[in-house]
């Protein structure tokens, strides 16, 4: 079998998660090719050390741009903070390594076409990119599209979507880097809200194509990470909630925030169409709420589909019914995917041009807020 | 319309229950003959002549003997301690009167069949009785029973039966008459466990033959109600837990105790067979959890049905879907069902005889309980 | 115990509802009044007395105008449509009757001016009125208002409340009065929407300041009720959505729709704050979640308190706990504050004002949704 | 830091989920020592070695007690089917490795007696050993344990335990060795009762004293796995019922079932004590539903925790809150404390003499069944 090098850039929480992903998927998954955890790359050679050690990576590097030129390096895997997305990505597509970029694909609309161009370009030279919205490979909510796919859903009219956290809701919590514009590019609204529209676009597989929106800043300063006894501006958005419209007439109402008390990782999504409604809570993840409409009154209702069956999505490797699986299991879903896709030089999904669609929904939001709401269409402002 | 006078008799929890659901029966469901409330026996004339007044019955009595003379008088409802069922309703069954009363049907076997005879007698001559287990109108169990009629749950292998409450936890809790053998029989047993056993007989529409029981008082001594200071014996079971095999071969695990901290009125119960499940909680009292075994595997789950459909049973009167019905509405039920039956001079369900098959099924789970929890046959001592 | 003399107009669902409760409320509750039901009024005269039969209601008329003449009427109860409210409201106050009025107050904004200006004049005379949001009783609701009041929630940061219905998702279901703009004044925004708003109100005790919405019309013709073969247009909206904010910052989304398919009376709220939140679902509706961010993080988490225990608003006159209450209760809770009230001579909650108050924002979103969604302040087009 | 050499024998299943946690452990938790995947033993060479090959182990061999004398072997897990337990454990042990065993420990007490024998004079060496009841390791079941044993629950009056399955509900599935008493010593008994049964002793650290057992075999004939056409005979119970004494008081009720359709992984389990209850169920292990009497009535309720805070049991090492946990985690979190109590020179737990409590206990259930249920106490017939 032939082997696949990884790079993996970046090794916080989700450089771990990614991880744990590279060390399971050929363990588990029958894969045409098999990964090989080549070079972690790090900002600081020491702590990139440590984590390849720690996280079963062969080498370490303080340089990322050396990799791009190593021929046993096949994948270049972003986990970088979102300010340098769209730098290693371009550079590493030119330099003929397939990219799995994390979420969201970048900081601004200018970023991500550029992103969106490179990707293009390379994909003519058989080189897929793929962004890491991980919540796709949810085997309920893989099921879920399918089953919208399908037409058991019918015409969807509903979309309502909420991303819920709360860690923000003690004013002291200290300014990180999420919490400032230049390098998370926005809040609420990039890390949760593209979760949601990444979402919602797979599961009707249809787009929006108009906004709503408003953001909101309710502390606007916060202590200073490294000397809590000064506080900085928060200079993103603390909840973000948005009105869409998608291309076939469904209506979604949209909500990210960090102050949700007591929610911890509520991201919830309903559609409800002609034919059925599915909800979904991620807090539950093995579950998918299924109503058919088509069944008799005095039966129907909504059902839980615990969705670790093998005919589930994902699962015909994992373990038997009812054995749940967790949250880092969607990126060991997720590189499944990616692997396969390369190894059969198809493309995999969702790609840059889908991250591009995101970005673009999120950037019109942010336009819309800035004009009292007014509903803006998605893409108004191309490149 | 012809005019169907009614009698109670007590007027504590139950009485008040039943008043409100006399009030009620015939403003909202269409009956065949017009129940009138004419009068409340208690037993303190004042007491009973302020019942009345609250509950609108038109007249009081201290002596339920002189109502059995009245002509303009054609049901005795009996909502008093178990210890007096026998007696009333054999006299009134005597005197002509349809009889319903309250769970269980009597404190001893030997009284219930004496009952149990009484009414047979008096069918013969028109007059119909009835037991109050009210629990068989919850429009989602009725629905339970039929969707297990229609053969939706196959051969049925497990029933899983509990009553929860916790009031008893305090053990400063007082000494009153349901903690004394004398006045209630036996104690969660009778009380809680009554309505399981009779309601495993309605959904299954078969009986219980055998049991292997546990009766235990964790709390000897208790406060007596008027003197505080000095403590009296329990003398009934403060839980029972009984395992049953039912006449097709199901097994069941029932259990009833007042010592669940945390379930107010947890009565539960699931019914697992060969083509679906069946699952169902009081405190959620509208909703009947349904798996049907024949759905595909990837899209079966229990549904939630939500039992305020039109279609559902007793539902064609109330209100519109999901505006919910709560615990009184199942004593209208009942008394729809028993009105109507006398109406028509059919037999109502659950009849004396099948209050007393619930009877024989606690007296053999004490008997079991008194040899070391050997299986016992239900009915094995026989009057 | 001095009586106090009903006159109902208007006998649908609403009437009945209302009768049920007139019927119980003194049943069970310790009133300083009694109430007498002596009239119903309707629009045909077989049809109120077949009702006042049914109902319980010792006469009937087909002329409410006459009713206001009666010196034995002190309350009219307006159970009609909403564009007949603010005519019989006006003629009832000015005749000095107390009166209780079926949300939402009026049609449009002009008549409920005029309603609450004629109810104003009504107070100094002693004369009482009220909103029927009855919601407001739902012994769960008006826990969760006090545990807002008592701090327990902290400062608010969002609401988020929707009330999810299905029964328009046939686009063959028939155009009724509800469908009609000149009878209804709007679709689900004032069917389904004021309710939503009337209770943010209420558990915040703040008021929504200004909104940005959206309302939908997803099917725009249906079947004539009375000659189905011909069609007409559906003048109200099948779904309506906006996002507000509250005087002190809190952000809402609301949502309203007779479109989510499978969900039968979903009127679900959640209020996010620093200290604690709170969930609800009409559908559970004896139960209320509450997350208290007081607890230590390992040990907390929403609780589900069954609100049903001697302590609840409400359930001092009702059954043990666990033994649950359904949507009719809430209506004889509203009467027992609006009788307690009116004997009392103190104002009922939610008097008029607040019911001008809910029409304003219904208001403000309809001409928000005019505008594409651009923020209005509510009341910004006074008088 | 020092290397820990592990030999798994056996790869289904269990050598499967073995191996992902052995994976991962060291990645994820800080160890003392690293654990070194050196082998992997299987009946046949070919699969061994394939199994090898996929789960990550450096050799694999058909030839386990050869590894026995490897000195680079420092932990032998067993993963095979219970009937070589006490062989492959006792030749493990008094080889001095470290030893790991599957539950149940063995197919009878006599096995396991000698199994805990061993085990005891392996440990006066400073040999280890533990029985792999992962349920233990659930960080919300660990959560429990915490609760009750800092007094949070009160005196125990109730446990109530079911462990439900469905997959033999087909009458036409075949006969596993799981299904034959002399590979697999019982049925849902042996292989989902004493899990329950091991929790309860790990809840409440108390043990089960006597038990009133009942077990049945609801389908007496099978396929053959290799021979469809004929059958042969289920020689275990489809299902096992029991109620037991702890040693203060406390009832339990137990119930292991293969026939409870739609239910895939239900282990429940629910504790009522004097001062709170916990309620949990494996189809979603992340919660744990905790009541605290000491709450004030209006506000009590059961509270879900999602035990996924870093204050939670095994979770300093994972996600932030909310990012789920699945099945396979247990097994993680079972290694790093075998690995950490190896390396400590301490006892883990459950070690073979909890074990063998268990065996115990499933042994008198089986003698009670015998005995028409008659109450057993456990360890009456000591080896």
């Amino acid at each position: 079998m032939n082997k696949l090098g990884i790079a993996l850039v970046g090794h916080s929480f989700m450089g771990a998660v990614h991880s744990q992903a590279w060390r399971t998927v050929g363990r588990v998954f029958d894969l045409p090719v098999r990964p090989e955890m080549v070079v972690l790359c790090g900002r600081r050679k020491e702590a990139a050390q440590a984590a390849a050690d720690r996280f079963g990576w062969a080498e370490s590097t303080d340089d990322w741009k050396s990799v791009l030129l190593r021929d046993d390096i096949h994948v270049v895997d972003i986990c970088t903070p979102g300010d340098s997305h769209a730098e290693i990505a371009v550079h590493a597509l030119e330099a003929g390594k397939h990219v799995l970029c994390e979420k969201p694909l970048a900081n601004s609309v200018t970023e991500a076409v550029s992103m969106q161009e490179a990707a293009d370009r390379a994909r003519r030279n058989g080189i897929q990119s793929m962004v890491g919205f991980n919540y796709r490979r949810v085997p309920a909510l893989a099921l879920a599209r399918s089953l919208v796919a399908s037409g058991r859903i019918g015409q969807v009219r509903h979309v309502r979507a909420s991303y819920l956290q709360d860690w923000l809701v003690d004013p002291d919590s200290p300014l990180t880097w999420r919490l400032q514009a230049e390098r998370a590019g926005s809040g609420a609204l990039g890390d949760l809200g593209a979760h949601l529209v990444d979402l919602a676009h797979f599961l009707l597989d249809e787009e929006i194509v108009s906004v709503s929106g408003t953001v909101e800043t309710f502390v606007a300063e916060r202590p200073l990470p490294d000397d809590p006894a000064r506080t900085g501006p928060v200079t993103v958005d603390d909840a973000a909630l948005f009105t869409a419209r998608f291309r076939d007439g469904a209506l979604g109402t949209f909500e990210a925030t960090r102050y949700a008390t007591g929610r911890k990782n509520g991201l919830r999504i309903e559609v409800n169409g002609s034919a059925g409604s599915l909800a979904f809570d991620f807090e539950s993840m093995n579950e998918l709420h299924f109503h058919d409409a088509a069944e008799p009154a005095d039966t129907a209702g909504f059902r839980r589909i615990l969705a670790t069956e093998p005919q589930h999505p994902y699962l015909e490797a994992w373990y038997p019914p009812g054995h749940v699986l967790g949250y880092e299991h969607t990126f060991a879903h997720e590189l499944r995917d990616f692997v396969t896709a390369i190894a059969e030089r198809s493309a995999p999904a969702p790609d840059f041009t889908a991250g591009l669609r995101v970005q673009r929904v999120l950037d019109a939001v942010q336009r819309s807020a800035a004009h009292h709401s007014r509903w803006i269409p998605v893409g108004e402002a191309q490149r």
